[in-house]
């Protein structure tokens, strides 16, 4: 009876690992998780799938036509598309449950059915954390954000990676005494100056109507560089008499000031007037991450301050700050770029029990003791010859393998092979745990 | 202006946990994994959504009806309904890059749009594992399973379970020598005698055509009870001239023997004849698991050995023997019985920090100490009054409270609140580590 087989295979767009890069990928996920928690954020998780007309409540825009959308039964049911959109649901939901601030983190998995190419996912982890006020916020928790970026990316591996901050009243504030009233379209504009150049951008500004001299003014304005101490310097020298832009330049200043409390170094954080992110979320202070060696990748980490989180879901006024990691397609820039060492080993065992003949029991009873040690141990059960059995251990990476025969059960002596030099010596079970600890 | 305010809710058969049960639920799914990984399997992780005509290769049955599927553009997709189908479409997509025989766990969700009703889940964990060998894979790894069931079992907090085990081929040889050819209906009857009753299943069976003399001796065959060697003596007893059998019965035997050289208990392992466990997958040994005082719930890790994996995919044969656990619905079900104790507080946090005044540079200064040192320290910065800080230590349940005013600054020493307690004490930040680490 010959079946008919079905080539396996999976959708572009997806991720799907390896057992090596499935660890690496594992391990960056913990490193994450253990700094999130590390500073008192707490596990949230909801459901992948939701009431299309509360989850997309806001509407509009890219969204709506990138999201999974779908029926079953009566239900018109959508993927979750973001982790904040479930957050602002879930906490206008449980409100009188919380406790305020309320700091959480929530590490999975997020689908957008995007235009398929290169480094673009359709499903990816999103690795998010925001600290919700009910009411207010200090302003102090946009400082620990960053101390939280710097110790995570610090865990994942990565050195030279820049902090780059800045305020979203400060820059309102500017663009309002300039009396532009398209914000966003200049906003948009100053985003791009990295790609497009300064030619462009003033030609882009003048088409948007902005005349010469708030060009200029703009101009010199994003083109105010130097130490973090040096640009608020300058920034109150411009001596603006408009008060949106001087409480942004407050609380710059006061958030950098805490910043150096939580001890990120001054070089991993810096001003930097040009960034925008997003158009109508934010409201105050806003931060990206770049990878000083790779600016082509874009920002890596990015959030930031925003009034109201849940204004489709409840009155509660919910101010917050957050931040988010996409690690989906940071963990495929890495691999691309080879930006840092990943993982090479195909297994977490830290050792193989090889039976030689049919030494079953003893095997065994060597495996339950190095568990019972905590050492991860896997046996060999399969009848092989002895190079196959030693080729698992070389192909997975394992790197001990401990022999069980004759003479080995005689002499209460187990033969342990250090895989990585191909030392062989003989030892007893406890001898062998000391040594793989070590 | 005053928006339209949606109503926030979730969908039914979809499970969301407040902080204090996502911590708890959280901790049971590390247990899982340090188990799992601590027997050497490696982690996998697969999409969502895959293509439907590959995951739903096999089709038919009540897999079709209850799969989430839907189109976006030309592709027409499903969400995982399983974590089996995938990994068969893996090890057939990625055999020649994989070892054998390979060990992979698997935890995420798995999606199914079952009828709604209590306890039933749409979304839900499934953690998995499987050993797959290429070509064939010794039996002793269907001893080493139990012991996976055992540890992880014991490690989530319960005491009272018990691991039962039966063969297919034993079963499949018994009916074949009662010249029984409705296996499948015979099965799922013996399936119900604990339901129904043994008045009930005579009926049944009588029904489905079984004669007098074979529903005797099928009811003397599931009656077998006794220690687990007295099952195995009085099966050998029954001297049954069928190869398939005896084949079951020696395997049966064997793979009792070394479970019980892996360590597992004999009072939490018994042979249960009257296990089946589905009906086409499985071909050799298969296990339950039943909390002994929650008989009910059903059991609460199931699987078993199969001779092939992948034939949808691949002409590779691919054997295999593999566990699963429901944990949505076996946490669904520990609420609801009490049946073991949850974590309760709603943070992880070992210690809050809470600035008297304006004292925020040395709170920061004493939470980057302590996060230093590995504790869990959370910051109180919102200005409002002292019990309202206490208060949310409180209602978040952490444990310590350290005080910073003028006092505390100048003598260096701070004040620390034990909760519990209500105690207060003076000392410095070393010490302050000390108290809490142990």
């Amino acid at each position: 009876m010959d079946r008919q087989i079905v080539k396996p295979s999976i959708l572009p767009g997806f991720m799907e690992l390896l057992p090596a890069d499935q660890i690496a990928f594992n391990q960056m996920l913990d490193t994450i998780r253990t700094n999130f928690e590390r500073f008192g954020f707490i596990p949230l998780d909801t459901p992948t799938i939701e009431k299309a007309d509360v989850l997309l409540a806001k509407g509009g825009g890219e969204t709506e036509k990138q999201v999974y959308q779908f029926t079953k039964g009566d239900n018109d049911l959508v993927l979750r598309f973001d982790l904040t959109v479930p957050l602002a649901r879930y906490v206008a939901q449980h409100f009188p449950e919380l406790a305020f601030p309320f700091r959480r983190y929530h590490i999975g998995k997020v689908f957008r059915g995007e235009r398929n190419q290169k480094g673009r996912f359709r499903e990816f982890y999103q690795c998010d954390i925001d600290i919700i006020g009910a009411n207010k916020l200090s302003l102090i928790n946009d400082a620990e954000i960053p101390s939280i970026i710097y110790a995570t990316f610090k865990g994942l591996g990565f050195d030279s990676f820049t902090i780059r901050i800045n305020n979203r009243k400060l820059l309102n504030g500017f663009f309002d005494s300039l009396n532009i009233e398209d914000r966003s379209g200049v906003l948009r504009t100053i985003d791009k100056l990295d790609k497009i150049g300064t030619e462009a951008v003033i030609e882009e500004l003048q088409k948007l109507g902005v005349s010469g001299a708030a060009v200029d003014r703009i101009l010199d304005f994003i083109g105010i560089k130097g130490s973090n101490e040096a640009i608020l310097t300058s920034l109150q020298k411009l001596a603006i008499p408009n008060p949106l832009f001087n409480e942004g330049l407050e609380e710059l200043a006061q958030v950098i000031h805490y910043i150096k409390c939580f001890n990120v170094p001054e070089g991993n954080l810096a001003i930097d007037l040009t960034i925008a992110r997003g158009l109508d979320y934010y409201t105050g202070t806003i931060y990206e991450t770049i990878l000083n060696n790779y600016p082509g990748i874009g920002s890596v980490c990015s959030g930031g301050r925003y009034d109201n989180l849940a204004g489709y879901y409840t009155k509660q006024q919910l101010p917050g700050v957050g931040i988010s990691i996409g690690l989906t397609r940071l963990f495929y820039q890495i691999q691309e770029a080879k930006i840092i060492e990943l993982n090479q080993a195909s297994t977490l065992a830290q050792v193989l029990i090889v039976p030689m003949n049919t030494d079953i029991e003893a095997s065994i009873a060597v495996a339950n003791r190095l568990r019972e040690a905590g050492i991860v141990a896997e046996l060999y059960f399969e009848e092989t010859k002895l190079d196959k059995k030693i080729s698992y251990a070389n192909k997975l990476g394992i790197p001990f393998v401990i022999f069980l025969g004759e003479d080995e059960l005689q002499s209460g002596l187990l033969s342990l092979k250090e895989m990585a030099t191909g030392e062989q010596s003989r030892m007893d079970v406890e001898g062998i745990i000391a040594k793989i600890k070590s």
